[in-house]
């Protein structure tokens, strides 16, 4: 009884990384089977050189483009279903694939074949006083979970920036866009598998309950990170139940801080593009702090300009008190603004005494995306940038440069608002891990070497 | 009630970050407490220069040197304890401390101010095509929660990393060691506070229950990252049961694999120097395998070595016809044995047909630590090391080597055995993360500049 105790700790210690061959082989249930089947095909794409990863996302854009009547017609059973249910139009615009967009998403796959592959990347290297090589190389996460909600376009682009990076991909999209997701993965296996690659490093996630949802979060050992894009409480519901490494992705609740040594034109053209140019994304500012030395000079130009912009604007008492006599959409703010992501056309706005007392806000009430600083003085922007702890912090600059594009990176997975692993926005490299490879002529340890 | 509804959801999306100060903002219970206290005292470390956070390491070392009978003195209550309760000698032995032993703590802490500071590095920076001057850099993790078990060095090792990496350091040690690590403590918290930096910067989480370790793993949003030390059952507790996102250390069910083309001398030197210098730790190898072109010269030697070194070896059946008229010490070897991280004088054993069997059996069994492989072949080096996917791959040398030390960090807080964030061995740079500095001339998005 004592050596089967034993045992069975240790098979519950073990499965922890690896799923232990002595319990079944082959997991009953569809998504654990799925899991298994991407671990697999995972192993197999782990090796594989960029060429070869590039041939299959060229047959997927072709695929994508030969096939666009196939994709388009299983789009419109999701469309009208959705009318059917009263689905707001914006909503059903987002869901919406129409042949030129299906194009459109095509050339995306093109453009992810001409980025860098991660896989391979020698990261450190040095040789070790006792002559041992020593190499950190990146390697693919292994298998990677996606849970989306909207726009069937994810599907592809989580998928192509994947495969690129040598990971086999478990999709899990929405159920009000099921036939388009599962007519475009039918594209996606076929093109890869015509490529010579795995079909199964692209699934969909059997299942549309929210069972087979919590599998998937539940199946660490089989899937190695999980990464969630939608709305806060699909994010937080990951967050909290998942085994699963995840990474957490999205809010935003960004600020701009109008330093007093701000040029005011440059203040107002980034307070009025960061908030308004495009509301409903996360890195779009949701507060905005000024100096009460510049707030006199340059609340009532701001407020116009937002007003203008169709923005409402929250303001403290000290902001209501300078806007007395200008736009009606000024309106008292309550203790919760100060923490809440709009994502529409409103604004906080608060006068603080000082530059730390916007740092002391900001720790407060940020959700640690983007914070941006307009000021001409070389010392607030040093100060600012140095307290400052989100996943970007601008100077002089729109917050809604915070973007894998926009970097540079090429493409984007999400954008990370975690320490871990990643923080901020995700490129090809976020989805990689590495490992050492040590190479000697015999070496051990505790020998006469020295440093053994 | 509508209002109340979406301002519920936003406290609850927002507080999976940062804690709502719309909630409690000095949270009731000791743990959540001590949390709050140390993220505090994380914002004032951040930004110190490496010379400030040096000083107060070599206050550390003085203090514990100065006050090295107050440490005695509290360790000699938990041996006392311990011996009534009938501990083993090992484990007593593990718990001691002499004054050699708490000089050695104090040169470690030395050591570490040798060390180069990670915080502030500069991982990656350019200047995109519009002008705007992009910079990743370093930043400590914030709060760093290290639950442990045994060795009170640990309690100095940790805190001297954690404060180096410009971390707050919340410590949880065995209550075997309580005494010991609260006298620690008061010695650090002293010393820091005495070189003028918040004592909150090292704290013992108060509580002895289970409870406590339980809220210090749900403390999301206080705690930034969560580092079990200790045995599988500790690890995988924590794993499973935390919010707070975890750094995975430790079990190593680590494989020699001796290739067709194997040097036998060198491949005799490896195996033994991996199995039984050192067994107890989590890089000694636990599983041989052994090409079958190369079984029956290598074989012998290898068993003869092993049973001189004290080692029971559980054969597969090939091995065990190999092993007749050798040792006694060969058993037979069951299934559970492949999976078996035994850290005593045992090893598993088994003839495979063919590198790629080895590698096939080490995907279904290994945990993922260390795998090695003697061969002259640079064929079959390649190819192992391409389809090995573990945190280190040796070639021709000991699975012994797979160590912050021998990795050359000058420090290690553990060796993780996960793929996210840190992978193997983990020097001060796993203990940050990192932040992006955008910096402009008035940069707007959506604007006439190309790339907006």
């Amino acid at each position: 009884m004592v050596a089967q105790a034993r045992r069975a700790t240790r098979l519950r210690a073990m499965s922890s990384v690896f799923p232990s061959p002595l319990a079944d082989p082959m997991p009953q249930s569809p998504v654990l089977r799925a899991a298994y089947r991407a671990r697999a095909a995972a192993a197999d794409l782990a090796p594989l050189p960029r060429s070869v990863k590039d041939e299959a996302l060229l047959a997927i854009a072709d695929a994508l483009e030969v096939r666009t009547k196939e994709i388009v017609e299983a789009n419109a059973e999701d469309v009208e279903k959705a009318r059917a249910a009263g689905t707001s139009e914006t909503v059903i615009d987002r869901l919406t694939l129409t042949p030129e967009r299906v194009r459109a998403i095509a050339k995306d796959v093109r453009d992810v074949v001409a980025l860098p592959d991660p896989v391979g990347e020698v990261v450190r290297g040095s040789t070790l006083p006792n002559g041992i090589d020593l190499r950190q190389v990146r390697v693919p996460l292994g298998v990677v979970g996606i849970i989306y909600e909207a726009r069937p376009n994810v599907t592809v682009d989580a998928a192509a920036l994947c495969l690129k990076s040598g990971n086999a991909v478990l999709l899990r999209g929405s159920s009000s866009a099921y036939a388009s997701n599962t007519a475009l993965v039918r594209v996606l296996r076929d093109a890869v598998g015509g490529a010579g690659l795995p079909a199964d490093a692209v699934q969909l996630v059997p299942g549309e309950s929210r069972e087979s949802v919590r599998e998937l979060m539940r199946a660490r050992g089989m899937v190695d990170v999980l990464i969630p894009r939608g709305g806060a409480s699909l994010i937080r519901t990951v967050v909290e139940e998942s085994t699963v490494p995840v990474i957490e992705t999205g809010t935003g609740n960004c600020h701009v801080y109008v330093d007093a040594e701000a040029d005011i034109d440059m203040a107002v053209d980034i307070l009025v593009n960061s908030k308004a140019q495009r509301p409903s994304v996360c890195n779009a500012a949701e507060t905005l702090l000024v100096h009460q030395d510049i707030a006199a000079e340059f609340l009532p130009r701001a407020l116009a300009a937002l007003a203008e912009a169709g923005v409402t604007v929250h303001g403290c008492e000290r902001v209501l008190a300078l806007a007395e006599g200008g736009p009606a959409t000024v309106v008292p703010a309550t203790v919760e603004d100060w923490e809440t992501e709009y994502l529409s056309y409103d604004i906080a706005a608060a006068v603080v005494d000082s530059l730390d007392a916007a740092v002391r806000h900001i720790r407060l009430w940020s959700s640690g995306h983007t914070e941006a600083i307009v000021t001409t003085s070389q010392a607030a922007a040093r100060r600012f940038t140095q307290l400052v702890d989100s996943t970007t912090v601008a100077v002089n600059a729109s917050t809604r440069f915070t973007d894998g594009s926009q970097f540079g990176f090429g493409a984007e997975i999400g954008i990370s608002t975690q320490k871990l692993h990643a923080r901020g926005p995700m490129g090809l490299p976020e989805l990689t891990s590495t490992k050492y490879i040590v190479t000697g002529d015999g070496h051990v340890r505790g020998g006469a070497r020295p440093g053994s």
